[in-house]
């Protein structure tokens, strides 16, 4: 599985903090072993940099163990993302960038000799950081999660939430749900893709409470009551990131790396690569996009016609070693 | 004196908080009777609401006292600028505005029977509020700040500080004011119009270690300590306000409304406004502006060709009683 943070993510991905860390047996990653920032090792096409289009992109591959399985997990990062005064068609680089994954992965998938596992590169979920204004989504957040809904599985989050009261939380985090549902943005997990009335009611419970998760990133490891916690300290309070009262980072990552892992990745597989693949073939005439071109250039042609090169690469997360469905899977 | 507040502004601009209360004497405004917010009673031309160009405009007046001296103070805010997916000349109906206030000043002034008391509706100060990103300004930010620096007095502000630990928070402040040396912007108090050694000894430490001052909002008033205090109330503590441990909520009223109160007014009348003045003759070949056309159109030609209508009005503050330099006037 490989997954993204754009926009605000500094925080939560926080910058300078141990990357490729590998986690001991039996542990979930910690807050900030996610962390990618402007010094990240890894980078797209060799290195980090201003891409075109004035957004950095930053990659980070970190090796997570749950009972005895290992998964890769690959984050991206590209903090500057909307920072431009002209942020028109911003997301284009990030939407053909994603489609290219779909596109390779069709590639390998119709060759006749084919791979017994095809490398999977494809995107696997999007975190989409929203600004704590207190007041509503902005035009970029509704343009941005508009289009990539339909391509990526979006999880909205609320960046920076140590700036609410938990009462304008609340209210805020039903106002953005409300702005979702007004503008027919589909978050993940998507009503249509719910497989039964067990899966309905626990997603039901998840659009209708916890989204958007609003996230506070750590800054270092505190001592609080006798535990070192991952947090933050301010003159007035330490805030404790993995204390629910304090922050939802632990619904976030349980969410994205324990309960619903599976079905992201089934998600992406069968409803986005698909409809990727049909309007592919359908393009081609039915023909395979071996013989219409070169690796990348047609392929992404109708999805993204922006001339700005892709600003987001090396997402990849494929499991070490297979992933039981009993350990990682969903209920 | 009047005063604006642009962009982030809404935390310290409380939204729903007392906005045209007066104070008891001897008070200075407390951190939330600065207020303005979506739901204000005045705005442009009459009511609040979007301006052409998306940003909201909402100004509140609000008398204050101190040392038996009142004073009209009106804060004008913008909330939303900057929030368009392309923000290209933004700042140009703020510019606008601001220069139709020299003009109408200017056409007063001009006049054979003159009033005694022109009334004074220019802008002497304008807060502007930088995202606690901790990492750098905006490239909006930097055009924002090199335009308006040199049409009225900027005073930069770190909205929503308490998103950044004491660390992150003296760093951001330090890379903020060498992000601006190095844009050659030119805060308030400006370096070239320090009077004596007097003023350059105090404004070089306010220059230097103060700016921006970084600022948190009030939510309500909270009992700590069998006190009430402004503050903001999380799972992790009360931030208080007017705690300078805390927030430099008080730092920034006091060099505001009473150590540089008095300079600003001086500032935007002997050096904004004269800059004005001047163009203005000189392009109206030494002839005054009354000859030249109609009060507005004629006036801000040469300062904003924009098609747009200027975003920001009622921007007024004038004493109710002549302010007596010893009380509010600078040392």
């Amino acid at each position: 599985m490989a997954w993204v943070g754009f926009g605000e993510a500094e925080r939560v991905f926080r910058a300078g903090q141990p990357r490729e860390q590998r986690l001991r047996g039996g542990s979930f990653p910690s807050s900030h072993c996610w962390g990618v920032g402007p010094d990240a090792e890894q980078g797209w096409e060799g290195g980090p940099g201003r891409a075109p289009g004035g957004t950095l992109v930053l990659s980070v591959t970190t090796v997570i163990e749950e009972g005895g399985v290992k998964m890769k997990l690959t984050v991206i990062d590209t903090p500057g993302f909307g920072d431009q005064i002209n942020n028109e068609n911003c997301w284009e680089p990030i939407e053909k960038y994603i489609n290219e994954q779909y596109e390779k992965f069709l590639k390998e998938e119709v060759n006749i000799a084919r791979k017994k596992r095809i490398p999977d590169t494809r995107v696997h979920c999007c975190l989409y950081f929203i600004s704590p204004t207190g007041h509503s989504l902005r035009p970029l957040d509704l343009e941005f999660m508009k289009h990539l809904s339909k391509v990526v599985n979006i999880v909205p989050i609320i960046a920076k939430a140590d700036t609410m009261t938990l009462e304008e939380k609340m209210e805020f985090k039903q106002r953005v749900r409300k702005e979702l549902e007004v503008n027919g943005i589909e978050f993940y997990p998507q009503k249509e893709f719910d497989e039964d009335l067990e899966d309905k009611t626990e997603n039901d419970k998840i659009r209708q409470e916890s989204m958007p998760f609003a996230v506070v990133g750590s800054d270092k490891e505190y001592q609080v009551n006798g535990k070192r916690v991952l947090g933050r300290k301010t003159p007035w309070g330490i805030i404790e990131v993995e204390n629910l009262t304090h922050c939802e980072f632990a619904l976030l990552r349980d969410f994205v790396i324990r309960t619903h892992l599976q079905d992201l990745k089934e998600v992406t597989h069968n409803i986005h690569y698909e409809t990727y693949r049909a309007r592919r073939l359908n393009d081609n005439g039915g023909l395979p996009p071996v013989s219409a071109g070169t690796a990348g250039s047609q392929g992404t042609r109708d999805a993204c016609d922006s001339p700005r090169p892709p600003v987001l690469v090396h997402l990849d997360m494929c499991p070490a070693a297979p992933v039981a469905p009993g350990v990682c899977g969903r209920a």
